[in-house]
């Protein structure tokens, strides 16, 4: 059997999420509890690049459950591999591998185990470690809650519980003012937050990646609720939601896309289509980033707090390379590289589906 | 086979739960959906008693998922196997069985379904119903999340997040005054509130009616951190949480209790106690009713019309006398009746007690 | 002197405003205490060109303190006076003046006395039936503060609290990503939301309508925070904040415009301009319409009841003609039509800017 | 003329208040900016006592403006002039003066000019050393808002908006079952925060310390009310509220009183007498800490830095014994020492009082 875990490295990778706080603030109490050092790394793989690596006291970590972001600092682009621009001896352009350097690192400050705390792009940066026998174990994270191998991620119900509070801030200015109001929320390829805060909210049409819709449905929808003395419409819809036979959003914001959709993002196609076709007064609001930032919701900060006890019981255990996982109501984890490579979509059977259809929401389908 | 549900009755029971509202709607949309008519029964059982029975419409249900309380009101005593107080022939004084006068208000409505919400006491209501035959499916409610047979009720996440927001405030305070501030949160046999709100406010104590704990032991850890340069403890406790030797609160306010700690309840003791064992200046606050009404978050609104969309597909199927239940992150369903007895405890190895362990937290044991 | 008021009709014009419900509120149980009938008029003066008139009893306005919009229903652009298109004799189109349809509805129903809710917009509605000796007190009404006339309005402070904590939720992941992160809040022409909002979040740039920048101080000042080791910049910006030498926006979402800057927002522009000359990763965000809606803060539920019975005061005293105001820290009254014309901007001696500049707050300038 | 300030020190005294941070941090960016030291002293007039005194800079107070406390701490009783305990050469106890130990800490440390920041307490505690010549400004501080020569403190509008939530979520829990509801807010001699936030969440009773109540007056209302169908009453109390005939409450929860009153607190006895008297069901909530802690709103954020700046005005102007103030919707500044001896109470004119009568508050009299 290996040795035990002596010094910790912890980073955080990818974009923000309510609860990165917490987990640093488990795994480094819980580390030093058992003994260990900790040491943190600044700006995920940037700072095992550049050894910017820094200790981890107790009291580091006093303060930081409830606050948002990363004390440690993250960085969205940073893969080792590829990183380094440079020259080949022709002169053409190429990627170095900067692996080696953060190996480098690793060595010079004694890191035997990493804690790497991040989505499929962060574990897909962690891979050439684990492959050269790095001990690591990872912990998910995502906003948009649709990483392999997990239910649930930290971050997430934080993203629904925003989103929803602005639904139902918008919902009293539709109802007043006659409107269809189109609040567009994070989802780029997944629907879990517009799915939840959808229901959560009471909107009365829920747009999602993986259902493309059919705006003449959507627009009969806001019709028929006229003729039913509703004059209002509540649309929720994910970033990446799309119309049948139109592409998926690649760039929300590219502003070379010939694709109309494109320029202004979603909300604001299906806002005017709505007022076009149903004379239906429509506005749009793009929540954006509030949705990712700030303190945790409870229910996170509990979540994150079971997740990096999780990892620090991995490495107890020596069990490496997994990635700790919340499944079927409890904790437990899954190879660590698997994560990398595949996404959790709604799937079509999801039972918050057949429950909003229940209260006659549209799905534009 | 019977004949399918034609008239469904619907009733709360019980204290108030965020969310209460939410089920209400999800289930007289889905049945008015499926062509069935809905009547609200006022005031839990009271309703059936006294044949306060009203339709219930889309309108009726229309921008009811965000509120709380429940539109159809609630008793909390209204057995009707054991209502009204008479004389019997001798002049002794006994409680009357007014199941049949409720039998009689569903027959004369032409109901011949009931969806019953609320919790173990209002389960047992029900229970002489369907022992004579009548059709029911439960919803389970309880703030406290013990009910028996589900993993998690609506109504409960709700109550962690203002128990959690209050925690997070009176830390700040603690800390600028160097004192222990004790909050007291509802939960008199399960301490699931405490517990959840504890660690998601990073709470240095948690005490649990489930764990007796051993109050030298409290004052210690509170003494303790004064010399490593923490001069502020935040203890969460259960309202039902004693003191090892001592016996559980049965009734937090009752004025004639000769203990004295039922006289001004587990957090004011346990306050003075530490004022008086560590020197440590310590204040307390008893949450109280604020943990039980307003507006549902996010999480709740979700479960709850999973709720109400689970008990009409019971309906549907006919599958009758069967409660609503969440086991492993899925929806499901258990014996109406037997939640009726039963309480869901925190267990010893809750991954919750070993995450907060991990960081330090106290349990007083 | 007149006859005493008699019957009441209340209206509420324009944008939508947390508090509206709270004015509707005291307005209507004030004037049934005193006898008075109160007649709500839909969906302001479209309701009086329409004749959808209803009874407000005391029972309509229970429980709408706390919602937000408001139940009477709005409409932005039913001016009486210029309302109607029709053609004139000769073929070409015109506008008619539908003032005298409003006239009819209100003697048809008997109705002595306005109240008319709303901003600048809404008084220039109201001038031709003051004009004409219907009698009528105003009560002032905009999110953004800059009505003539009166320190504050009601629903101001709720946008500011949420724009305030969008900003608190963004600051997070702007300090963990090193990121500038551009708000755009409300405000065309007046500045007082993102001042506030501002100040109130620490925000370190500042752009108001009153005050054209400079990109190049702005960036300048992003860079120099760099250079002091922070990594990271929250704009707080309002959307009618321009550019020296630019043109004010005069509608935001023109996508017919020639000018780039009004394509996106100027949130989205200054973001660019960030990323491009100081190379510090930048994000925008548009609040939008979340500013408006939903439950009022306490501070907005307090003036909106005052300012609801200080209109029925003016009534009793039959002081007509007056609008409603908050100077100097009391309720007082200004000449009613005098707000239709006016605005009330930020000065360049307000003391925020100047509290403001001594936390390095940038202003652009 | 004097010296100009070159060493400024710092304190925050009394008991907790949303804000103090915003107050402190503002002080000290605004006095590095002017080249000035600054000095935080430790706990309040203890830190001057004991020589606890650390320099502030930039990095000190940034990210303080959101979070609740002091990062200096505060003590609630270390009034110098009577502090330390000893005996005289008759062997009887005496109070020593220990302002002279203050002194040296000032000399010692070269601090020219004080800001102190605190309520009525904080600025007697003051007085012998403005007496003697110590250049001082005042920064007014209050949760009651009952400091005398300014309209309005931070953390009091904190306080209100928290009430205000809590009357809110009980709101909903007294309509569905039927119950009146009495919630005991902050505000020993002066009714502010009950008041306030009696108004904004719609209490139908609201007991202030200013105006003793007639309890059969109160259980009328709510009796009255159940008659015209209104089946439940929220009560919003001071914790100062006391029956006609009764004595004050001087110290609240002082178990040798023979007082029954004061053994449970004001809004217990209320709830009780409700109960007996009418037989509506009562329950009673004392929201205490909750109401003193964590973030400030945006409306105290302001103005809190508002607050900072005009200190730091009067120092760079030489005017020192003067206390910041709020007053006609301005900064001003009054006699510091005065701010000691007087109180600003609910006066019986107030407007918000006849803005609650006009839609039916009882206030018991």
């Amino acid at each position: 059997m290996d040795k035990p875990t002596r010094r910790i490295g912890v980073l955080t990778g990818g974009g923000d999420c309510p609860g990165l706080n917490a987990v640093i603030r488990a795994v480094t109490k819980d580390a030093i509890h058992h003994g260990m050092d900790v040491l943190g790394i600044e700006d995920g793989f940037l700072g095992l690049i550049e050894d910017r690596i820094r200790p981890l006291e107790e009291r580091d970590v006093s303060n930081i459950l409830t606050t948002g972001g990363t004390i440690l600092g993250s960085s969205n682009k940073a893969n080792p591999a590829n990183m380094a621009v440079g020259r080949d001896t022709n002169g053409n352009v190429v990627h170095k591998d900067l692996t080696e350097a953060c190996l480098i690192t690793l060595e010079s400050h004694g890191i035997d185990t990493l804690v790497v705390i991040g989505g499929d792009g962060t574990m897909t940066c962690a891979a050439p470690f684990v492959e050269r026998g790095i001990r690591a174990v990872g912990v998910p994270k995502t906003i948009d809650n649709d990483l392999w191998g997990t239910d649930m991620t930290f971050g997430h119900m934080t993203a629904v519980e925003i989103a929803t509070e602005a639904l139902d801030r918008v919902h009293t200015t539709a109802a007043s003012h006659h409107r269809a109001m189109v609040v567009e929320v994070m989802g780029r390829n997944a629907g879990w937050i517009a799915l939840s805060a959808g229901v959560a909210s009471g909107s009365d049409v829920i747009l999602l990646p993986e259902m493309p819709f059919d705006i003449d449905a959507v627009c009969e929808h806001v019709a028929q609720r006229s003729t039913k003395g509703k004059r209002f419409t509540i649309v929720c819809c994910s970033e990446g939601a799309y119309p049948k036979g139109g592409a998926q959003i690649v760039e929300r914001t590219d502003p070379t896309s010939p694709d109309p959709i494109r320029l202004g993002g979603i909300a604001k196609w299906v806002s005017g289509q709505i007022e076009d076709m149903t004379g239906v007064e429509s506005r749009h609001v793009v929540l954006g980033h509030v949705q990712r930032g700030g303190t945790p919701c409870a229910f996170d900060r509990m979540l994150a707090t079971l997740f990096g006890d999780a990892a620090m019981e991995l490495i107890l255990q020596q069990k490496y390379s997994r990635l700790v996982a919340w499944q079927g109501g409890r904790i437990t984890d899954v190879p660590m590289l698997e994560a990398a490579d595949k996404q959790r979509l709604v799937p079509p059977d999801e039972p918050l589906i057949a429950a909003a259809r229940s209260v006659s929401t549209c799905f534009g389908d």
